[in-house]
């Protein structure tokens, strides 16, 4: 069978680019109802029943079936087995993956994630304590999507943060492990897994079982029921992000072979039929090149029909006016991973104000950043990266504010408070106030 | 009338302790279908008709009658002329406050907001780069619980992290509008102002209308129809988090003259009748000894009604084995407020995990810290200390990861990637990490 990959070609300079440009973006997450009622339901019996309901999806929906949590729980022992029979290249793969990884995340951390105070002169301290949270979950998709360098992108940051306990669900239908995924899993310092997955394992992660501990947060992506699950949850743990589909979009100067332009494309578009790849360039002729590439290597993918599919139904060459033009538009995408495949990247970075992560210079492929760069691969989408960040350390830490105010600085502080609290009406915060002052 | 404050007595040598502790903090934040089915309408009408509807609401729900936004609208001007109308004791007390929580959080920000990266050997750049958000909305309630304190705990960690445009939303039912609350937002860099409220005013941010613009984030406290909103429109921006009532927790060691003690557990307890105030001591006389300073000074607070019925419903009086078991206690809570009311408060503070904010000492009363001492009033309620943090900088502002592999760099990932990529079935991926290759 031969597909077809044909993105649209938009040019700025078009009267209908708004309009062509807004069409090819739109994209909602609209929520089943009857997605969302089964998902209360079973977050509902998880919560009441514990182990038993788990037992009970678990055979429904992954048709495995367990007299006891027992043969669902992955010890450490086991999660090792499953890297020592690894060929060596995958060891070594995830081992220095995993080894960039927590380098970068032990960065972070050093730059971000540390305690600190300073003290007024008449002696009141004020700062900020990090810690870790105690526990967290990591959900690991099972099936078609299971991707062991998700594990290590959650997990490890966690570590680094210091989490005392990370625990993983894994859903592993008909029983059968993906041994990657559970190497992955012993590389990066998880505790503890469970071969359980779906909304069943959100509720388990955020009330407890008999056998599942309750976490602080979980964090991973999954499908529309792990995500409506972990919404409705929120608040009695924390959760990160709920993921859209993933997006690429590359600024090149045209200075890139077109080739690898044209495959740093596909490897979104490989993702997802719902994935998004666009190219902005202000070089018709450079666009041109990277449909023929497109067109030439399509054949020989193995997900030439993803790649198709998703790049002509999302899928945009945009010819833009000037690189200039080509960042701008970049921040009104603010796209999850941004390639800035240019002879002269530093130029344009300062410009970028939104981006999940950005990729500089014609050597960095978004895929290098995916395994093993170093930063995180959880990123945020569908225009989030406005407002929140990549996963990091800081996903897994907390702050408490400290105040030690001193005996002379309670009666500077204690007038101010006395004023503001009688102007807001509440007496006994001023009468706390004023009960300091000598 | 005469109030009574009884607040449950409880023993942790008691052998029905863990009972009457669990049903002292149960607490559950139950979801109103009603409220949740107007507030859906309501998002749907504003994000259709933008402005008229915004018009047709502020007339229904605020009493508010408008021929046009014109008149909704608080210019800077008139921000500035509130703050001008105020006794000049008001003045100093916000601008003093103002400029003390400035001061902290921009050690903040130095402490965990800058950029930072570093090289590889092989010349790779990795790296963080930390950037504002661009636009935020705050909310800040009207009516009763209109908090100037409120305006400046949002708005000036926003101004600290750079954030260009900060949008102040407040209903003013009748048109009154609270000159504390217009001068507050002069005070903390409020670009400009609407007197709209409500899920409506949720709704514009969100969305945008003709004249409010689009927010890539909303703070602010809220009551059932704002909470509901701003966890609808959570996607399509940034929000901060859903509070919960408020609640204060003291660990005494005795030390502290109890009627202070009394009174911060009085500042809590007349926020609101669902407000939790606890004290945890190791000494029974002390104890006592508080429970007949609440009964003394009850009388004489103009709130002595709520402060009965919040320490009644919900307040408990603690006697435990010792100020160590007291912190384990604390941890299980994860308090909004934590008083260290202690000779010897950097004892016990290491041993405290999970808190909003920690107030070390007989003279830290919390009340200061919630107008003036400089961190942030605005802290994670009803246990959810375990996995989250005071507002902060932090909250606006977002991380792009930076990669610039050499070429040279590309050659030693390219490999690992390759290896992994073809170990999840993602050709792509390792193709355009291959094509680097040498």
């Amino acid at each position: 069978m031969k597909f077809v990959a044909a993105p649209a070609h938009l040019s700025t300079v078009s009267s209908t680019f708004e309009a062509d440009f807004a069409a090819r973006l739109h994209w909602s997450a609209e929520q089943d109802a009857a997605i969302e009622q089964r998902v209360q339901d079973i977050l509902a019996d998880v919560r009441a029943r514990g182990d038993g309901a788990l037992l009970e999806y678990t055979q429904r929906f992954d048709g495995l079936h367990a007299d006891g949590m027992q043969r669902l729980t992955l010890q450490p022992d086991e999660l090792r087995a499953a890297y020592r029979s690894l060929p060596p290249e995958q060891q070594q793969a995830l081992s220095t993956a995993a080894e960039r990884v927590r380098h970068y995340h032990e960065a972070q951390k050093r730059a971000s994630g540390e305690s600190w105070s300073y003290r007024d002169e008449d002696g009141t301290l004020l700062g900020q304590k990090v810690t870790p949270l105690d526990r967290v979950g990591i959900y690991v998709p099972g099936g078609k999507a299971a991707y062991p360098s998700s594990v290590l992108m959650n997990a490890i940051p966690a570590q680094v943060a210091g989490v005392a306990e990370i625990i993983m669900v894994v859903p592993t239908p008909q029983g059968a492990k993906n041994p990657l995924v559970l190497a992955a899993a012993h590389v990066a310092g998880v505790t503890r897994a469970y071969t359980v997955g779906g909304a069943q394992a959100i509720g388990a992660l955020a009330y407890g079982t008999e056998t599942i501990p309750k976490v602080d947060k979980i964090t991973g992506p999954g499908n529309a029921y792990v995500a409506s699950a972990k919404r409705r949850v929120f608040g009695t743990v924390g959760i990160d992000m709920i993921a859209g589909p993933s997006e690429i979009l590359v600024l090149a100067d045209g200075s890139t072979p077109p080739d690898w332009v044209a495959m740093d494309l596909f490897s979104q578009a490989e993702h997802d039929e719902l994935a998004q790849s666009i190219l902005l360039c202000p070089d018709a002729e450079y666009i041109a090149a990277v449909q023929r590439e497109i067109d030439r290597l399509l054949p020989d993918m193995p997900r030439a029909a993803i790649i198709a599919k998703s790049l002509t139904d999302r899928g945009a060459l945009i010819h833009t006016r000037s690189m200039q033009e080509a960042c701008d538009i970049s921040n009104r995408i603010a796209p999850e991973h941004l390639e800035v495949s240019s002879r002269d990247p530093h130029r344009w970075e300062p410009l970028l104000k939104h981006a999940g992560a950005i990729f500089l210079g014609a050597y960095t492929s978004e895929s290098l950043g995916d395994y093993c760069a170093g930063p995180n691969h959880v990123l945020p989408t569908s225009g989030t990266a406005r407002f929140s960040s990549p996963l990091g350390v800081y996903d897994f830490q907390k702050r408490s504010s400290l105040i030690e105010v001193s005996e002379q600085g309670a009666q500077t502080l204690g007038r101010i408070a006395s004023v503001l609290a009688h102007g807001e009406g509440l007496q006994a915060h001023a009468r706390a106030a004023e009960m300091r002052l000598k």
